[in-house]
């Protein structure tokens, strides 16, 4: 009998034995490997011809589901769960353990949570809220565009007249893009929207999913913060989340629970597991009336460049041949760029900025602020050539921005009247508490 | 009698007054602009047609150079300081207060301190070490390129024959891309080799260039790391400047004293002002015979590309097109670029693997490390597209490392076996303290 993704296997090479549950990968297998998920949770691929004999331990039998009936009750909140992919949402059954949608498709399993999933594992989530959930998509966060930015927002305008806040859950990758953006999308936002996620998958014991999603909900059910946020482990313990602006938090780690950062920002609000809120940062809106709008046009021609030594400048020049409209530099420091000798990047600049191309400078520092005026080289980009100093502001931050921006003008003087005025968090006058720097 | 540059003056305004030092500034000028120093070192330009009068306050008179005869002591070792450029190495005259070359040679001031200067301002370094000082440039560190390491490398080997150990004074920008490129240029290093700089110039009271520039020479002189490695300010009191290896170490505030982190190691140690090395990572090459060897070919062909959501996949293309040799993609989290959809780079980067280019993958979220197999997305890059994933190696790291490779070998396998080596500190096995997570 051949072994069928989802069982579990011993796999025996000339010099070794793996044992795990065998993993559907068609894309591989054709390359000639056989692929395993091993019980540390890791993956490992195995080259076929070096397979003497594969084992079948337990046949793979998919889980029946079994639903719990969700509760109402109508001294909670409602809250919505609207799921749109990455680790976090997809459904990983206790056997196979994939993290991936697509490999849960190929293995016949049912990818994404639901709300009575959420429930049966965490039933004490019925004390907070009453929960509802949608699947608006299943798109992991690298292949994100504005597309799904502005889709999400669209959902979630639909959605927050039936409830009282709104958690999202989403992929890690660009979690912190997606909330940098739907902060500029959702105009006039009047209760919490939340996004959270999971660094590990849920079928883990050390997944962070559980505790991310009681403190998400706990944030949206309880507080009166009306902005866009993150609700990730603040850090590697499970004792708080930080409830992070959306224009002012990073991923700063690959992998560790921790890994988003507030940055040139205090976070708003500790949030612990066991329901209390400890607001840090009072300088936030609050919960009131009226109806949220979306404002989610986004000029697509507009780009993202990491300056570096003995970088391209023709590289500017190859934005503008394809017709952009502003180019954000993810500068050094202060805001420099190469500007003198053979690599110097300034007659492009220029070149771009004649072409009424909007060049926005923020820093690769990420934590700080550029200054348009300390030094002669940075004089020269602002006061000479009419670069955009963005303040404090990430790089990535000012990419939407400036993208949400030129979707509502071109003119130059606009775009930096717009690019340097406060709209949604973005540029901060405060300076940090110890605890929350690097 | 017009005012000079250099002169401390009175402008009126219509409005307002400003008092400073005059500076000179004739591109800026010709722009209508007047630019002084304000007395808390900030520059401000005045719109020439808004002024109504300058008054002079006190004529500029340059200061007369009244050397110290530098004593030598036979049982103190000899430290070489060679200065390249940027704010510390920039000589300032109290009066005119400029912290540029270019600035302060316009303005017919000498721009660079001497060893005799440094002894002059801090007397105790005479108990420390013989010093001797060779300016090799007068760049800053935005402008450098691969060019400007080399000769850095070259008058580090001509000089290390003569002293115990050297400081090279740099313009922090880009100093840590410096320390990681000069890790690679210098093989067989036997003596310490320290880079210092200052985030702020050093005639300002706040200067860290005094502590900066004692704890690297008491670390050339006393230690035994016979390394390449940056020392500055550890945190934002004057107690300790971290010594960060040069591979593992980032640029991450525009501004702060400690803006440069240990990034993904441990520091070797910290260096006290009064001359303590307290060494925190056992982990380092020791002082020994030998002689260092020059190592400095570098492919200019090789580019650096952050990943960002919406980001054109053309860019890959405009990269082939241009000959380039590697580039390396800045990704997220552990490793993902836009890999489904209209906008993915999968067939732009499966294009440049197949004319046989170079692509390694970094993350940036600069902390943590990247991972080849975890998700299906990154086994696409790494197992069928064969993209080298660089374990926890900064990508700007990853940057010099890929160019300096590339112009040993242009074989793909032999890349990707010299880029996955550990030669400099690059890729390390440890996990960090808490302390110097963030």
């Amino acid at each position: 009998m051949n072994a069928k993704p989802g069982d579990k296997v011993k796999i025996i090479t000339e010099k070794e034995e793996f044992e795990g549950i065998l993993m559907p990968r068609p894309e591989l297998l054709e390359k000639g490997f056989t692929v395993i998920k091993l019980d540390n949770g890791y993956n490992i691929g195995i080259e076929d011809k070096k397979i003497k004999k594969i084992e079948i331990l337990k046949e793979y039998k998919p889980k029946k589901d079994k639903k719990v009936k969700l509760p109402f009750n109508k001294n909670l909140p409602t809250i919505s769960i609207l799921s749109t992919g990455g680790t976090i949402s997809s459904r990983i059954d206790y056997k196979t353990g994939g993290v991936q949608s697509d490999i849960m498709k190929a293995a016949g399993v049912q990818s994404d949570y639901t709300a009575e999933d959420f429930v049966e594992m965490m039933p004490e989530l019925t004390k907070i809220a009453n929960l509802k959930t949608k699947k608006i998509m299943s798109v992991m966060t690298e292949d994100f565009t504005n597309k799904e930015w502005s889709l999400i927002a669209k959902e979630i305008a639909k959605e927050l007249d039936k409830s009282e806040g709104i958690v999202v859950t989403m992929g890690t990758d660009t979690l912190h893009i997606a909330a940098s953006a739907l902060s500029f999308f959702l105009k006039d936002l009047n209760k919490p929207v939340i996004i959270t996620a999971a660094q590990r998958s849920i079928d883990r014991g050390s997944s962070d999913a559980f505790m991310n999603l009681i403190c998400a909900i706990t944030a949206a059910a309880k507080s009166d913060i009306a902005e866009f946020t993150t609700c990730l482990h603040g850090t590697t313990n499970d004792d708080y989340c930080l409830l992070n602006r959306g224009t002012k938090v990073r991923k700063m780690h690959t992998s560790r629970r921790d890994a988003f950062r507030p940055i040139n920002d205090l976070p708003l609000a500790k949030v612990y597991p066991d329901g209390k809120i400890e607001i840090i940062n009072k300088n936030y809106k609050k919960k009131g009336a009226g109806k949220v709008k979306i404002d989610d046009k986004f000029e697509e021609k507009t780009a993202l460049i990491q300056v570096y030594p003995g970088m391209d400048p023709k590289v500017i020049d190859f934005y503008i041949n394809e017709c952009y409209k502003g180019i954000v530099l993810a500068a050094t420091a202060l805001g420099h760029v190469p500007t003198n000798g053979p690599k110097s990047v300034i007659p492009n600049i220029k070149k771009a900025i004649d072409k009424k191309i909007s060049i926005v400078i923020a820093s690769q520092t990420l934590y700080g602020r550029v200054h348009p005026l300390v030094y002669t080289n940075l004089r020269k980009l602002s006061i000479e050539l009419g670069c955009i100093f963005v303040e404090d502001m990430l790089p990535e931050t000012a990419y939407v921005k400036l993208g949400w921006v030129l979707a509502k003008t071109k003119d130059p003087e606009k775009v930096k009247e717009l690019m340097l005025t406060n709209i949604a968090g973005e540029i901060s006058e405060r300076s940090l508490d110890k605890e929350f720097l690097y």
